[in-house]
C-alpha cells in the first residue's frame, strides 16, 4: 500500500510489491481451485423418481459422473497442492509471472468441462483424450512459469539450492510427459489412460512436496 | 516468503511453514464451503406461471427443496464452524495434514449434490441414505483428520491439555456415529433420520466449540 | 494459532481470538457475498437464433430479468457494504456472533432464487412479496446480530459512544420496517414495492455507513 | 479493528480503516472475478452421444463457445490484473470509493452473460454489440474511478508524481475508446470487433502496470 511513495520507501519494487501482488494472485488462484473444484459436482445432476426401485437404479447409472468427479477432484486438488507448495519459493513478482499464472487459471477453469464431458462419455477414447490434452496443456504451462521464476533466480529465492530448482524442473517435466503416455496409451484402454492421469498427478505433486520437504529439513 | 533463505533464517521448517501453508489450506477451505453453501440455493429453480394463482400453488410445491435446502445450509455452516473452531489447534501443517483437508473437502462438495437429490426425493428411504453416508463419510475423515494431527502432538499445541485432546476425539467420533443411527432409523422413518443428521451435526460442532471456549478460560 | 498456549500467551481468549475467528468468518461472509452476486447473473440464461432480427426481440425480452439483476445486485453489494461497515466496530467473536453470522447467510444465499423468481414473474404481486419477505428476515437478523454484539459492549469496543451505538440499533430497524412497508405497497404497486425495498437497503446503509465516518472524524 | 478506541488510538480514519476496508473490498472483488472466470466455462455444455465419430463432431461444433471462452477469460484476466495493478497506489478508503468498486463489479459480473449470448449467438453482429457496450461501460466505470481516486489525491499517495497519475488516467480513457471503435467496427466485420475487444484490454492493462513498473524502477 505504500510502495510508490518514494521519499519514504526506498527498497527495491519486486520485493516490496511481492507481498500484495503475490497475495492478491494467491488469492484469485485459491479462488478459481475452489470453485473449479466445487462446480465438478454440478455435472451429477441428480434424478427425480417416483418409484423407491427406480431411485437406486438410477443412482447405479450415475456411476460414471461420479467417477469423473472423484478423479477429477482427486487431480485439482493435486495441481492446487504442487502450485502452492512452489510459491513458497517465490519471492519476487513481476507481470509476466501474472501472466503465466493467469495462463495456468485458464486451463484450470477447463477441467471441470473435460470433466463433464468424460462424464457424458466415459466409453469414448475422445473424450479420454480431450480431458489429457487439456491437462498436458496445463502441466506444460507449470513447467514454463517454473523455468521462467527459477532461470537465473528470476523471481525465486537465490539462495535455494540449484540441486533442488533441478529437481523441480525435471518432475514438472514429467508430469505431463505422464499425461502424454497416458494419451496414447487411452487409443488401447481408456482406464489404463485415466489412471495415467491421475498417478501423473499425484506422484508428480507428491515429489514437488517431497523435495521442498526435503530442502527445508535439510537446513535446519 | 522468506522460508528458504536458510542462512537468514534457521527457524525450524514446520512452524515457518505454518503460516503460509495454514493460510492457504484455509483460504481454499473457506472458499470450497462458501461455494458450497451458495450452490445449494441453485436447486431450487424459480418456477415462470402466468396466473398469480398458480405460482402460490407452485411455491408451496417447492417446500420440500426448501426445506433440503435449509437443512443443508445449517448441516454445512456447522461443519465449517467445527473445521474452523478445530484450526485454532493446528501450529504446524504438513502434507498429509494437506492431503486430509482435500479428502474431507472431496465430500463437502458432494453435500450440494445429496442435498438437491434429497430435496428431489424427499419421500425416498434411498436419497435419506444417501445423504447419511455423504455425511458420515465426511465425519469419519474429519475423525481421522483429529487423529493424525493430535497423535503424539504431530501439529497441534504440545502445551495442549490432553484432557481436551480427548475430549474433541470423542466428540468427532460421536458425530458420525450419530449420523449412522440416522441411517438406520431412516428406515423406519424419513423425517426421524433427517433430524438426526441436523441434530448430531450441531449438537456436535456445539460441543467442539464448548470445549475450545472451555480451554481458554481456564487459561485466563 | 498461538491462541492456547496457556505458559507463553496468558492474554483474554476473546481479543486474541478475534484475530482468527473474525478474519476466517469475514472471508466466508465475503465469499458468500462474491457467490450470491455472481450467481445473480447466472438466471439470465442467453437465447440462441438463427435470425439477427430475433435477438434484438429476445434481448428486450430479458429485460424483466436484467431489472432483477441490476435490483439484487445493488441490494445484495449494500447489504455486504453493511455488514463490511459493522464489522469494524467488532473486536471480540464468540459463538453466538458466528451461529448469527450463520444464519444471516442463510437468507443472503437465497436471494439469489428470489432474484430470479422475480425475474421470471416480474407482473405477479407474489414474487415482490416472497422476495421482499426475504429481504425482511435478513433485515431482522442483521438487527438482532447487532442488538447481541452491542448490548452491554459483548463484542464491540467498550469506548464506542452510547449514542453510535443507538444510531445504528435505529437505523438496523428501520431496514426491515422499510422493507415491510414495500412488501404492504406491493400490494397496490409492484413497482413502488420494489423501489422501496432498494431504497431502504440503499439509505440505510448509506446511513449506517455515514455514522461509521463521523464517529471517525469526531475522534481525529 | 481497534480503529474507534479514541483514547488509545489517535491516527486519522482514512489511514487507518484502509487496512481492513481496502483488504475487504480487494477480497470481494478477488472473489466476484474468480467466479465470473469460472463460470464462464459453464456455458460450454459438454454434449452426450453413442458415436465415437459424432462426439468429435459436437467438440467442434463447440468451437465458437470455446472461442468466446477464451477470449473472455483474456479480457476478464486482464482487467482484473489492472484493476489490481491500480489498487498499489490507493492508500486511503472511502464510501464512494466502495460504492464505485461495487459498480464496476455490477458490470464485470455481466461479462460471463454477454460472453455465453457471443457463444451462442458469434455470427450476428448484435451479440458482438452487447458484448462490446458490456464492456465500455465497465471501463467508462473504470476511468472515473481513477478520476475520483487520483483528483486533488483524494485516495492515492499524495508523493506519486503528476505525471504517472496523467498517464494511468490517459490509459484507462483509451481503453473504452477501443472499446467503442470495436462497437463500430463490428458493423463490418464481427471478428475485427472482437480482436479490438481483447486488444484494447491486452494493451491497456500492459501499458498500465508498465507504468506501474516505470514509477518504482525511477525511485530505486
Amino acid at each position: 500500500m505504500k510502495l510508490i511513495s518514494g521519499s519514504r520507501n526506498k527498497a527495491p519494487y519486486e520485493y516490496l510489491d511481492n507481498d500484495i501482488s503475490n497475495r492478491r494472485i494467491e488469492t484469485l488462484v485459491d479462488g478459481v481451485f475452489a470453485i473449479a473444484l466445487t462446480l465438478l459436482v454440478l455435472e451429477i445432476k441428480p434424478p427425480h423418481t417416483d418409484s423407491e426401485q427406480k431411485l437406486i437404479e438410477i443412482l447405479i447409472a450415475l456411476t460414471p459422473k461420479l467417477f469423473a468427479y472423484f478423479l477429477s477432484f482427486i487431480i485439482l486438488g493435486f495441481l492446487w497442492f504442487g502450485h502452492q507448495t512452489i510459491s513458497h519459493y517465490v519471492i519476487r513478482s513481476d507481470r509476466t509471472h501474472i501472466f503465466l499464472n493467469l495462463l495456468f487459471l485458464m486451463f484450470i477453469v477447463l477441467i471441470p468441462f473435460s470433466a463433464a464431458l468424460l462424464g457424458e462419455n466415459l466409453h469414448h477414447q475422445s473424450a479420454t483424450r480431450v480431458y489429457g490434452i487439456n491437462l498436458l496443456v496445463a502441466g506444460l504451462i507449470q513447467y514454463l512459469h517454473w523455468e521462467y521464476m527459477s532461470s537465473r533466480n528470476r523471481l525465486i529465492d537465490p539462495d535455494l539450492d540449484r540441486r533442488i530448482v533441478r529437481s523441480v524442473q525435471k518432475t514438472f517435466l514429467i508430469i505431463p510427459m505422464l499425461y502424454g503416455i497416458g494419451i496414447a496409451v487411452s487409443f488401447m484402454s481408456i482406464s489404463a489412460g485415466l489412471i495415467l492421469y491421475a498417478l501423473g498427478t499425484v506422484i508428480g505433486v507428491t515429489k514437488i512436496t517431497a523435495i521442498f520437504h526435503q530442502s527445508h529439513y535439510h537446513q535446519v
